[in-house]
């Protein structure tokens, strides 16, 4: 007598559908245990073997600027070969400097985050140069998807931040940071996300923001209203936008995510060990840098470490290796005290079990590692070449699910045991119309985004639609219902004469590597 | 600059092909450490509201003998209602009396398995009346789908028993254990399962076990050779095969796992905490059962519990109670020391997105429960409903990424950390061709089953193959290139007569309710 006996006596509709059941994941803190894949000792050791990394091998600063900066910090520097040898005294000086909690602010003050350790906030998949769905296929990416995403996320609140999910391509590089930031300020009221591709594109995002938000040059530095990303080119190097965009932004009292990607096996050491060595290294290299250029800048720690198929050389996400260097980042992170960003992914190019099964590994690695942010949680493709659309959706059902586990604890006091229900139920009977059900069922449990729960012949009688077709319907009714908010057209008014003289200044070209 | 940079760097093919990886997922331990969703003095409090729940209410036992038996044990007995009160002294000797740990024994002495607290078992999606997949689409099941699963099963190691996967509705029911024990014993040699359909028929397997492994009757009695599944009739009831199965499998020494099936909301009551309080009463009354027709009997506590959705009334897996209580149930489990059974699960009609995505979340449950054996961990869709074969390929992929992280922690030695391979790759170069990559990459990492990492344009020339289908390919592939075990058709021949005997005899039907 098998479970499926129990489950053919649960399917009996309610005629008395529950109120609508309004959870709140705006604000997640994690609710597992961190756990662990190396002894606390080897942490220690290989915090020190980065130290001597950074010490003895050095790293490869492209940027005379920063090198010069890092040099008067007491770093030794060979310029002509571009190298950079930082003592662990200037290391550790970096890290004792760098806040462990900072607030990032937003149009909404609803929507915004305190980045600190014990917190889980979650980005959609970033960084994709194309755009997919079920309709119109995989493309270039366009500002109308991009505007698209930033649309959605508005409407998620398991999203906590904005980012730039899909390049939009259509739009020139010299200009294309004016869009992004118009779209993120008129669609969306969550924290920001601005691109390090050189000084005068940083200056002029930090300017809209100000102009957009109305904020004093003194309340815009006070704060943490921009945040970027900083890749270093591993192994060992930080290129010329990443150095500039690290130091104008803990200038500007902004946030750069640090984050080497470090696949194991190409760009890094093929043992997770030994990525995860370099990662630190390259990660303390860039929030010294940061720290020389401001003291007490925010700054994220962070990873994106997985390994390459050994075969082909392919990059592989969602694998044993990007779970343990994830819970690994997270030992090493906690071991120099601060908040940190993580990343799932997925290496399948279609919105299918791959895809679902990739994800959920890294997110779950992410939950087991107590990442702070954890990027490319929704949509992402193609090992992040691709935003698709269906599988966004079906990845916010994922977040939806963790963020319950977070806000929703399970009660555990006498009523929580329902013996008077145990009572009033006969051996044999069923609970739906006991008081204690009665009392609670509209508010019991998480209601599917996507997920169809019907049985068999109801699904197939109404199309038999799978859940990437039923994802379609579903982005498609958000956009279609999409309500802008009631400040973002002011905001646009406010940028749109600075965005026309700088257009017809001739933009802001990226800087070069 | 984000990380799909780093990604196109990493795609470079190597013309050297590794060799060979052959990960040995046989015997696991759970890598992570146990999580809680209630403070221990919660589940002191529900241990003791379940022992109320017995002694005060009592569960309806349908068997006479069953309500006998505890009777003479000091039960109180209301016998015309059938109800059956159990004192806490008496559940409290069951649990003292059940072995903690015990090994499953089988006809490969590599599959056998110890089922104590701790170990990580898996077993596929059982007890599925029907079986689907993409190439005959989705029918009654039928011996020969019984018999394919049992064959994937044999070659896939990170399945550790056999089960029930497919009902063969082909075979009449008074017949059916004559089939799905030889199959069985002819085409694996994994830990055996025995449905508890009525005393006639657990002693026709019992005896075929006997002859087919060649056992004596002390051999046979003194190890556990074959595993049964008790769901109980929740709330608070215990049907006659049901009782007839914990009786005589404990008096043959053979595992009776006792699993509720208590859908919150549905079959108990709409709380975590309350779903849980009747479950364990539920699970120790069975136990007791088992320990009072004989002291020391293998037995595993077990849970199925996830919620129902509250507006259809329809079962859902994989949901954010599911794992609450996956966690409720490890913690509750470790209360009475005892190895359990926890499930994973889906509701969804199609092995897409939804039904991995759900599979996932109640995989990652189980493992943050740490439960003992983990069912339905592959291939079940609808609920139970069907075995899927792509979906049963998709889950296996899973099954084996979490069992490689438990086999192949990661190293934290010297070598480990890989200084001389840093050292030996200049800035901005790769890991590729260095010797401490070399040395290693033929084994570094976990080698996907059905996951392809192709880039998209090669993926797409390839026909776009999605998950689903690259698994019918596999599924295939494996039935095509199944070899029996060399002793299955001598183990078959020694049962053939005693199936042919009791044929002639008219078979055993099932013990009705």
């Amino acid at each position: 007598m098998i479970e499926t006996g129990g489950r053919r006596r649960g399917r009996r509709a309610r005629a008395d559908a529950p109120a609508a059941r309004r959870p709140n994941y705006r604000r997640l803190s994690h609710p597992f245990t961190p756990q662990h894949v190396f002894p606390d000792e080897a942490v220690a050791r290989m915090h020190d073997r980065a130290l001597w990394v950074l010490e003895t091998l050095g790293v490869k600063i492209l940027l005379p600027e920063a090198r010069a900066l890092l040099k008067g910090a007491g770093a030794r520097v060979e310029e002509e070969a571009q190298m950079v040898f930082l003592g662990r005294e200037i290391v550790e000086a970096a890290i004792a400097s760098a806040p462990t909690r900072f607030r990032l602010r937003a149009a909404d003050p609803q929507a915004e985050q305190m980045f600190e350790p014990g917190a889980m906030l979650f980005a959609a998949g970033s960084g994709c140069p194309n755009a997919s769905d079920r309709e119109r296929g995989r493309r270039a990416g366009r500002l109308v998807d991009f505007e698209a995403a930033v649309k959605l996320i508005h409407g998620f609140d398991v999203i906590h931040v904005l980012g730039p999910n899909v390049e939009p391509q259509d739009v020139p590089i010299h200009l294309r940071h004016y869009a992004m930031t118009k779209s993120q300020l008129m669609l969306a009221e969550k924290p920001m996300f601005v691109f390090g591709r050189g000084r005068r594109q940083t200056e002029d995002c930090f300017e809209m923001i100000r102009l957009g938000l109305a904020l004093t040059e003194a309340e815009f530095t006070g704060d943490v209203w921009a945040t970027t990303i900083v890749n270093t080119n591993s192994p060992r190097q930080i290129d010329s936008p990443m150095a500039e965009a690290l130091i104008d932004f803990a200038r500007a009292g902004q946030l750069s995510v640090v984050t080497p990607f470090c696949l194991a096996g190409a760009m890094a050491p093929v043992t997770v060990a030994g990525a995860l060595v370099l990662q630190h290294a390259e990660a303390l290299a860039a929030i010294t840098l940061a720290q020389t250029a401001k003291a007490g800048a925010p700054v994220a720690y962070g990873g994106f470490s997985s390994n390459v198929d050994m075969k082909s050389g392919a990059p592989a996400f969602g694998t044993p290796a990007h779970i343990q260097l994830l819970i690994g980042t997270g030992q090493l992170a906690r071991h120099v005290g601060l908040p940190w960003r993580g990343a799932t992914g997925a290496a399948s190019n279609a919105p299918d079990m791959q895809a679902a099964g990739e994800t959920h590994m890294g997110l779950w690695g992410a939950l087991m590692a107590n990442a702070t942010l954890t990027l490319h949680a929704a949509g992402w493709l193609e090992g992040g070449l691709t935003f698709g659309f269906e599988k966004f959706i079906n990845d916010v059902e994922a977040l939806q699910m963790l963020a319950e586990i977070c806000v929703a604890p399970p009660a555990a006091d006498e009523e929580a045991f329902a013996l008077d229900a145990l009572a009033e139920v006969a051996p044999g009977g069923h609970f739906f119309a006991a008081a204690h059900t009665m009392a609670r069922f509209d508010q019991a449990f998480y209601e599917p985004l996507v997920a169809d729960l019907r049985n068999f012949g109801t699904w197939e009688g109404g199309g038999a639609t799978p859940a990437d077709a039923r994802a379609t319907a579903i982005w498609k009714e958000r956009l279609a219902a999409y309500q802008p908010p009631p400040e973002g057209a002011a905001r646009g008014e406010r940028v749109a004469a600075f965005i026309d003289r700088r257009t017809a200044e001739g933009g802001a070209p990226p800087s070069g590597g």
